[in-house]
């Protein structure tokens, strides 16, 4: 099972994805014709429900015309420790 | 074969993730372990020989202790046309 924290971080990507679709007023259909995509990935990737490589991540934001960092801008990063209990600056 | 803009975007992850890693001086290794995976992965992301999902982008941001976005922050948007010779805003 997913951890919580990379569940929520997928849900907030796929939600700013299609935030910025509707923003430029284009169809799921029309983004995963440009992306190259099967119709429907486009919304499976909006409710996390598939999991893009970073060439499609990539090639989404080139289409939506914005740099790709924008799709990630709403994650939280998770306050607690990492999965291991460790900081990474304090092993 | 990959197009350019997407084979560039690559290489400028890769190299922000050995910048950032190297920041809070993390090996490979280290990070490989944190994040679940084979301990050549982080490197073979590092130099774009690998295409990572979403998912595991997310855990190395957070095993770095950054926003995911920052990963993707130097990479360049290009500024011809899509690979359909259309701009998503003028279908």
């Amino acid at each position: 099972m997913k951890e919580k924290h990379i569940e929520d971080a997928a849900k907030a990507f796929g939600t700013q994805l299609r935030n910025l679709r509707l923003e430029v007023d284009l169809s799921q259909e029309e983004l995963a014709f440009r992306t190259g995509v099967s119709p429907n990935h486009i919304g499976y990737i909006e409710r996390a429900e598939r999991n893009p490589k970073l060439d499609l991540i990539n090639k989404i934001a080139f289409a939506l015309r914005v740099q790709p960092a924008t799709l990630f801008t709403t994650i939280e990063v998770p306050s607690d420790l990492d999965e291991h209990g460790e900081r990474p600056t304090g092993q």
